[in-house]
């Protein structure tokens, strides 16, 4: 094994942030601090918390003060990930629709990949003490992740799943940085997956466009009722969130949406020879 | 992925105890049991605690209250560790006569063949708040543990060292479950990892139906060029191909293009206002 390269993992590592929605006890982002820092980790995003500033953090952030400056507060959950191309929603519960969910140890090799191969931001959201994420915060995650444990005990507390979070991130940045130092050839394979892409993916914030695009398009087809769209929304975000999408594919689709939202308006029709073609009603 | 056997895991991971010496805050026994009863460990064993019993660690062990009654009182490391066949020293410092000495994981995953293919008893031996274990105490280990951190910064408290370990214990019971149990059924692997889903994912023999329906859908709104595709349908190959639909999403898809289909073919017309809506050509 190489020795360790602390300064290339803490690079590589800043990439990934952890975010904590609603907090209330400031012992449990102190707490989160210090798992970061201790792992390697600095970017720290807090969603409305509900006790900040407070001693209590710098008590339990023993030492890991310049990541309290760093600090980021935002009050949704949206402007926290806006930047972000993978985001990973922490979720002990089974919901009506399942997410694509990873347990933390391939998650945490999923954005280790992302960011060493594809230069991606990735977010890791926790939630509420008391009752996690709600369903439309972990509806704006590409992914769900859990840690496996006694389901018949119960769930960890979030700062003591932020730890293994943490812990598992490291060990994916370690494991990434042994391979690549292993390795002569560029071409790297990890898990049968060689991912070398031609264009940028798109980010959280292009996707907040693509959505409603979308359904705009599925209700002025009828085929979704936008007064009744069921779980439509919810399927659709479920699958275009794990496909991340890059740049030339969000244009192609938005495209096509277009395109069919044009003939239906009438402000667009098949050119010459196309009312042969079929039995046209006009 | 087999449902988790809890019970199963149980029954093998309590073949691993865990030692505590020499503890000198309550919070630390607490928090160790919590961690312990979340991964499915059961046997706690404190060598001359020094303060024990103690409500902080009734508190911090919330619902863990069954394995407070099996914890085990030595005087001794000896004691503690006189019928285990495998025991591990943690120890973040190097030591003035190198031992054999294994990460957390590697650590985890040998205990539990040892566990599960010799029947061996393994022991993991946390020392004392502010200054480990002794070089005698870590010489009465086979093997030396290590958690990787950021060592610029420090290492883990024994409460957050404990959970990593217990942690890494729980991985490496069910990864060798997993090993051990039928890897035909149920398991699903996408992008080379194990997920959970809730519906069957769609064959080759689908998608070789997919295609050929979204590329003529495309070719009759005239979004492609029937005679000059380009690249088209090779990054709609690539998009969804990356996706790996399943079937409820492989239908929902197909079923907007035969909307847009019937649309373009005037077999399907907007509902009643719709003419009103917009200013349509008929």
């Amino acid at each position: 094994m190489n020795p360790i390269d602390n300064a290339a993992l803490s690079a590589t590592l800043s990439h990934v942030r952890i975010v904590m929605v609603n907090t209330t006890l400031p012992a449990n982002i102190g707490s989160a601090l210090r798992a970061m820092k201790t792992m390697g980790l600095s970017k720290l995003v807090l969603v409305a918390p509900k006790t900040y500033p407070h001693p209590d953090i710098d008590a339990l952030a023993a030492g890991a003060t310049d990541l309290i400056e760093q600090i980021e507060i935002v009050e949704t959950l949206e402007q926290a990930i806006q930047d972000c191309h993978l985001v990973f929603g922490t979720s002990a519960r089974s919901r009506t629709i399942p997410w694509p969910l990873l347990d933390a140890r391939p998650a945490a090799q999923k954005s280790m990949q992302a960011v060493t191969q594809q230069n991606q931001e990735v977010a890791i959201v926790f939630g509420r003490e008391d009752r996690g994420l709600t369903n439309e915060e972990l509806a704006l995650a590409n992914y769900h992740v859990t840690i496996p444990v006694n389901t018949e005990y119960g769930v960890l507390n979030v700062a003591q799943a932020i730890q293994v979070i943490c812990y598992e991130m490291r060990m994916a940045a370690m494991e990434l940085a042994e391979v690549q130092s292993d390795q002569s050839a560029t071409m790297q394979v990890i898990d049968g997956q060689s991912m070398h892409w031609d264009e940028p993916l798109v980010t959280h914030q292009d996707m907040d466009k693509f959505y409603p695009h979308l359904e705009t398009m599925l209700a002025e087809i009828e085929f979704m009722d936008p007064n009744n769209k069921r779980l439509l929304p919810l399927r659709l975000r479920r699958l275009f969130g794990r496909i991340q999408l890059d740049k030339m594919e969000y244009h192609l689709l938005r495209g096509i949406f277009s395109r069919v939202q044009a003939m239906r308006h009438g402000t667009w029709t098949p050119s010459g020879k196309s009312t042969t073609d079929h039995e046209d009603q006009s």
